[in-house]
């Protein structure tokens, strides 16, 4: 059986042009570029509690980084470096192999360099930093929406969700839509070239992890505002789906990692725009209202298309709730 | 029982004067000096592996810092930020509390901001990622010892690993030192300012967590070097410790995170002084040597103080050995 050292440099130790010193020493060393913020981002996963047992472990190994860079995504942040740490149950090469193939192809195809990491024993486990820059001033942050801002969410939320019940045997979706939503589970696309464009038109950004609502919820308590949300603008319900399950499964799904994020009205049209040249749909889903006695920070209106409030399905996903 | 995101806020977001961004939003958002270098490490620690069920929180906080903080020391770097991902069975209030003090009182002493992290649920487990400064260039690298270099230790290596073996029932040392010795393992103080002090002097530095000849042999490959090591220059053994054991622990034990590293012999004055200045001693234990075919990059040859050749106690600790 090898050593853990002589597994760490058959797998993980791969060329890190973007670095001064890759893996292999106490640290890595980069050089940030002059005038460059850095965002920076951690995130742990773990077997049973964000992924199956059994789970390939070559998905597992894009899912892991895509997390991450979603996070950056969520900023503006172009990735540039990534550290990663795992405890593992055994050394089997394979699935180590399998686990860092799925890993670097995430990690090449949104040009992140691994440079560092850790390798242990124990329950599997698995953690990744990830550090992206962008200019000074240029991060979407949750606290800079404001009143009367436009509210969007990329592609279509709550596919993971639906692709989670599938696998659970919650929901019997039909083949090709269980296909495209056990892939959006499994392998998510974090919006990295949306974030990297929405610098200067969004005026807040956060990625859909915990669920459309209680993500939304971030921002608007962090920027002090409420929501009025249409169910009429949402993205359609996808055909052969159960209705009610794919409705909460869009508003309170987690897993997507598409981007919800707000742009001031004037912008509205660049937004459609950015929409087209980047071949992703973007739903204008509501509009931020300034907070009051009756709404405090946070609170969210959903309507139908004529107005008619409709009851808010459960909030996202809390690991300790 | 307080939620995920209640828990996080309560006991992790402190001020970050150091950050552009702390924790809370999808990134922390920091700006690195003009001109420095980041050096980034992450290590991660499993309940079982790296401590025992049952260590007290508050030590552990501090020595899953701590762990971190010494490998930016070991590169000469000067701690800025730090990220805390961690897997915890249940949201027990008390001991994440008692967590977060020792693991801030180590981030203040060494002058390090929490900047942002993660919280789940599951087998315990802590992933730290450190980010310290440097100047260009100035990092204390594994590759840059040279041949006839001296060779030191800092401190009084092994007594964590004494430390660990009375816990553990494997001996019985006298009440002092095992006070002494279990300090050692669990609440390690990482050589911060050593690190930046010999920035200029060192030609290599590592820390010792794996054993002090396991880690100077990392040394040593990377340098294409071999080692003569004379017991006779090593520090003492603990009075009243099991000879036999004290020495392996002195040569093999690791979790003390102590500095070894080399530097040319004409400096060889300025670490005396420098030992001095810290207060801290430094033990010149032997020297560099070409690689040759007889002795290949990484050998270590060990003799008495009279130079006769002694064994090698068993190397580091292997995680997947």
């Amino acid at each position: 059986m090898p050593g853990e050292f002589e597994l760490i440099a058959r797998h993980f130790a791969r060329a890190t042009p973007s670095a001064i010193l890759g893996p292999g020493d106490d640290c890595a060393l980069v050089a940030p570029s002059p005038g460059m913020e850095l965002a920076i981002t951690t995130d742990m996963l773990v077997e049973g509690t964000h992924f199956l047992p059994g789970t390939a472990p070559g998905q597992l190994g894009w899912k892991t980084l895509a997390v991450n860079l979603s996070d950056l995504a969520a900023m503006g942040a172009t990735p540039k470096w990534v550290l990663l740490a795992g405890s593992l149950p055994d050394s089997d090469d394979a699935w180590i192999g399998a686990f860092a193939e799925g890993f670097f192809k995430c990690a090449k195809r949104y040009g992140a360099d691994v440079i560092g990491g850790d390798t242990t024993r124990g329950p599997r486990n698995l953690c990744v930093t990830a550090i992206g820059e962008l200019p000074a001033g240029a991060a979407l942050r949750r606290d800079g929406a404001r009143a009367d801002d436009d509210i969007w969410i990329s592609g279509q939320p709550g596919l993971a969700a639906l692709g989670l019940a599938q696998l659970q045997g919650r929901t019997t979706l039909p083949e090709a839509l269980a296909r495209r939503c056990t892939m959006a589970l499994q392998r998510p696309l974090p919006r990295v070239e949306l974030g990297f464009r929405l610098r200067g038109l969004a005026t807040a950004a956060i990625d859909v992890s915990d669920g459309l609502l209680a993500d939304l919820g971030h921002i608007l308590e962090r920027s002090g505002l409420a929501a009025n949300l249409n169910e009429g603008q949402f993205p359609l319900i996808p055909p052969g789906s159960e209705p009610k399950l794919a409705r909460e499964a869009q508003l309170g799904g987690g897993d997507d990692y598409e981007l919800c994020f707000t742009t001031p009205i004037p912008l509205r049209q660049q937004v459609v725009m950015l929409a087209a040249e980047l071949d992703l749909p973007l739903w204008r889903i509501g509009y931020t209202v300034a907070a009051s006695d009756e709404r405090p920070a946070g609170d969210i209106l959903l309507t139908d298309a004529d107005g008619k409030p409709l009851p808010l399905p459960a909030k996202g996903f809390d690991h300790f709730g």
